[in-house]
């Protein structure tokens, strides 16, 4: 079995403004560590595949900016995606390309802008997860044993075990409080967006049930005569692979991760991704802290000095600096639309 | 009679860190309004006494800079002590500058670095107490209404009724929470140091006192063969005016003074001297604030965005920023103290 390390790095996000822009979305800012993401991404995908397979899908806007933060991939590996059109038909590309070069190549899918804690485990994990897809030839979906009633996740509902893992009962969309405390005690798992399958097997399963996508796939993603990503991209229509496919398939099992998985979804994120200090703060950059708890800081730009206050969360990019609390930084979206361009994009 | 105003322009003060340094103090900050502290002190007094009649007393080191904000003065009415000294002492030298130009002549003496609200209201009561100062031959200081029983103050205790003001029961340093209660309840005033004699009343009450002063003072500032301002401040003993003299004379009456008076002691007093907004911030420089309440932004360095905050000091300087709270940047000398010198001379 030849594994391919599939990385969809594509979106753009605000909720990590004011450092994250268009120009420099999420998975480019180096959250958990001094590298970006996406780095730590790519480093962590070498456990399962070489670089030569390594395929590493974005945003056209977004191509250069990524091919230089991984220098050590082909650079025919970073697939630039004309423009937004899902999770299917990202990974309907992703997965031409891999037959086109390995006609029994197992993907393992994984998205840029984690943070994990156990990397081993996460490897190992994924490793099994390919292993179950190829010997079944199902598709696999890793979810992730949840640390909290998470009513930011999509869940998974188990059905019945087989041999290395379970298959779905059924998909449940992001939940409300009371729904995911049920959730979490009956065993469900987040449905984390980590998926191992043959690039065939994948392929098949989406020309029976994902018909926005197949057509464009069979006209212009694999016939060799006339195979156009321009076309592709241009025809598909929008939709995700769990929308478009899991939900729709009979074909699908799930594997448990309990490797520390987290989204990052916001500043407040960064206290569960990395190791506050003894006063429960989470910093990085130019930072004084004095009598205060419970922070998030982050200093690219000027130095931040915090004195007698708890809960903040405190962004400085060259030119501004951010003060929320931890609570408001989870609506970071409202404050941004509210902005004046000369604030904004400064 | 002619008028002179005095404006006491010395110290240092780590209270308005990160913008107040000791280059840069205090009353070289535009923290009411887009002049500096001095310069609106200055501007004030232009309704007591002429440019040639006004002197300021300041640090040697600040000379340049306050000679800077102050062109329409002329350059010897700007008076450099060469070491820190005492109010004493700098009225004491004021005293002697004027009596030499004006044997005649009153002071009207007040600090640099604060905010008035009802500046009409502060020149005719200053008017007043120097009509009174030239009447009665008495050293005439102005109480202050207290708006609150604040702790910060020192405050004086009315006696007798006099036509245009009081006689001085006693001076009282700065009294515990409920000692300032008490006060307030009873009609005392804020000790101000707003302060109004004829110069020659004034250096006659010196010699009586004040053997600090004035035996320095009769040999380096009174004896016109030897006169040098270098002598007399290094031989003068450091003692404030009111220990050294208004509590050791007999002839000190007291003019109440309702004007909206403010020490601009720290961030949070800028509340008081300024007008918040109808959230109750009280915002300068390139400020945006969104669903955040009572807090105190002044952006000199970084733009500054609030979301969902309320009640904190948030401080830019080029190259650092300052987040506290309105509770703890009443204590920001603790914080400066602690700081290492790559921030805190940032």
């Amino acid at each position: 079995m030849t594994r391919w390390a599939v990385i969809l790095a594509g979106g753009v996000g605000s909720r990590f403004w004011p450092l994250s822009t268009p120009a420099r979305p999420k998975q480019l800012l180096p959250l958990v560590d001094s590298e970006p993401l996406l780095a730590n991404a790519v480093r962590r995908m070498a456990a399962i595949a070489a670089p030569a397979n390594t395929l590493v899908l974005t945003n056209a806007e977004l191509r250069d900016a990524v091919a230089g933060v991984l220098p050590q991939l082909p650079q025919e590996n970073i697939i630039a995606e004309p423009r937004p059109s899902g999770t299917a038909a990202a990974l309907a590309w992703a997965a031409s390309e891999v037959v086109t070069r390995d006609p029994e190549g197992v993907m393992v899918c994984i998205h840029a802008d984690w943070a994990i804690s156990d990397e081993a485990m996460f490897a190992s994990t994924l490793r099994d997860a390919a292993a179950l897809a190829e010997s079944t030839g199902e598709l696999v979906t890793v979810g992730i044993v949840p640390s909290r009633p998470d009513t930011g996740f999509g869940y998974i509902e188990l059905g019945e075990q087989v041999e290395g893992g379970f298959r779905v009962k059924r998909f449940i969309e992001k939940p409300d409080r009371e729904g995911a405390k049920l959730l979490v005690s009956s065993g469900a798992l987040w449905n984390s967006g980590i998926f191992c399958w043959r690039a065939r097997d994948f392929l098949s399963e989406l020309r029976k049930h994902t018909p926005e996508v197949a057509t464009a796939l069979d006209q212009h993603a694999m016939a060799r005569a006339s195979r156009s990503k321009e076309e592709f991209f241009a025809f598909v229509r929008p939709v995700s692979v769990d929308v478009g496919l899991l939900e729709r398939s009979e074909n699908v099992l799930v594997v448990r991760g309990a490797f520390g998985w987290d989204d990052v979804g916001t500043w407040a994120a960064l206290r569960r991704a990395r190791s506050p200090d003894a006063d429960g703060n989470v910093v990085s950059g130019r930072t004084h802290l004095k009598e205060s708890r419970n922070n998030v800081v982050h200093a690219e730009g000027d130095a931040v000095v915090l004195y007698g206050v708890e809960n903040l969360v405190v962004v400085s990019r060259p030119g501004l600096t951010l003060v929320t609390t931890v609570e408001k930084s989870e609506e970071l979206k409202t404050l941004v639309d509210s902005l004046p361009p000369e604030i904004k994009d400064k």
